[in-house]
């Protein structure tokens, strides 16, 4: 497989795979969902299964039994409040999270300073993770780049520097922690380096500069900040300033899940549902 | 005085002031603060005291003793470690900053797709500030946004969404307080309100979208940021991917002081240099 390099690509791809995955949708009744449903419908890589009623609570748990019986390959949320789908989400007997994950979410933007997509975590659900947690975001980021054909992921370990600072943020004595268990395979074929700064991540001449050496070059596929707030500003500026398209998933689940937020885009939640259908 | 929209404004602004503003420079060694140096002072508002010699440290305590003697009246920062200036600065005898005070940083940003300048802090100096830190702060940023004319500066307490939550993020709490603080006039002429995300911050239309009242109402003039990570994030992704120009100032000093980054661009130390000379 090729690698992908921007979300037109993606669409391609899904296209030429010619799979339909089936979509289990809880109320669906905002032009936005409909619209990003109709179109990943037009273009062949989805089939939504409308679940709705006057009881949210009730579509919730439908959907989820869709998907934990593999009627449905995709969970998406439409006009209900985020906590009643999570609860049905989470739910110890019938539930979909898989047996000692977590579950985090994974965001991908595609941004025109940029050359390549690029991958992050965790913008919208761990607050602060623990040093397991941010294993399992590191493991489910390179697992979305892998699936887009991306061989090596290059992940940077974000902070506001490159110097660890055991005392203020012990994340990044963590940070070493996780490039040594990486040199050992620990997460896969992937690159690990940080911490790392959001400029000497992702612009090679920046790092130059400042006189910094990193296996990553400036040229990161993935970045994995140290706490939700980071990672919200981080996504939030990206779609404000810097005119970038983005997509979004919740991974630890057995199934794929779109979660989008009421202000999202219609395109976002387009490309979210074929980020899942992946 | 009028307020000032954009960059060029404040160039024209000095320019129609007249002031010549001088400025003590440490080991300006390197292009960028040449240029930065030349053209201030080709637009007339400021003048150049080149401080220089083999010896970094003396130089630096020489910048700062022209300072403290107000023989200068800025402090900028050339081709020389940033932890040597700090520390000429900082020093107990010789230093210059200002009695119960604390050195924090000040940034601005002229952003193609918002409206006005947008004032934020602190992205470089302070690791995570303390509840008493966090009020400089405050009276800093709008000290500065008075200074370029903004009557009532709306302020915006920055966290990844508007709910307080105590347990996790315990500076949320403290932003109710800072709100209560600000409605008895405690920070001067002022709109503070918090906590709140980047875009329901900065655009109306999500604030709307989310269901959100705010008495800034998607129109920020300066965001404080809860920890240098986030603040750092923010002024990256905004110089990479947000086609911004910048500038920063620290304040809490009795002169104000320009420190760039060695990978800022010359036209960012220009600005940086007028933003001080205002």
């Amino acid at each position: 497989m090729q690698s992908i390099r921007n979300l037109n690509d993606m669409i391609v791809f899904l296209q030429q795979r010619g799979d339909r995955k089936r979509v289990a949708v809880v109320c669906a009744n905002d032009a936005s969902t409909r619209y990003a449903l109709e179109k990943g419908r037009e273009m062949g890589f989805i089939e939504p299964i409308y679940v709705d009623g006057d009881d949210k609570d009730e579509c919730a748990r439908r959907a989820v039994a869709l998907c934990k019986s593999g009627e449905a390959d995709i969970l998406m949320k439409g006009l209900i409040n985020t906590d009643i789908l999570l609860r049905a989400i989470l739910d110890k007997e019938n539930g979909i999270l898989r047996p000692g994950h977590v579950l985090t979410h994974v965001a991908m933007a595609e941004i025109p300073k940029y050359e390549k997509l690029l991958f992050f975590t965790d913008a919208a659900v761990i607050p602060v993770p623990t040093e397991a947690q941010r294993r399992q975001q590191i493991h489910y980021v390179n697992y979305v780049c892998h699936a887009l054909g991306i061989e090596e992921p290059r992940i940077s370990l974000i902070h506001c520097a490159e110097k660890v600072s055991a005392k203020v943020f012990p994340y990044t004595v963590d940070y070493l922690e996780i490039i040594a268990e990486a040199q050992t395979g620990a997460f896969g074929r992937c690159i690990i380096d940080g911490p790392l700064d959001l400029k000497t991540s992702l612009d090679s001449v920046s790092l130059r500069e400042k006189g910094i050496r990193s296996v990553i070059d400036g040229r990161a596929d993935a970045l994995i900040f140290p706490d939700i707030v980071a990672g919200n500003v981080f996504y939030k500026t990206l779609t404000l300033f810097g005119y970038a398209k983005t997509a979004g998933v919740l991974q630890g689940t057995q199934c794929c899940c779109v979660l989008p937020s009421r202000a999202d885009s219609p395109d976002s939640k387009y490309y979210s549902l074929a980020l899942a259908a992946i």
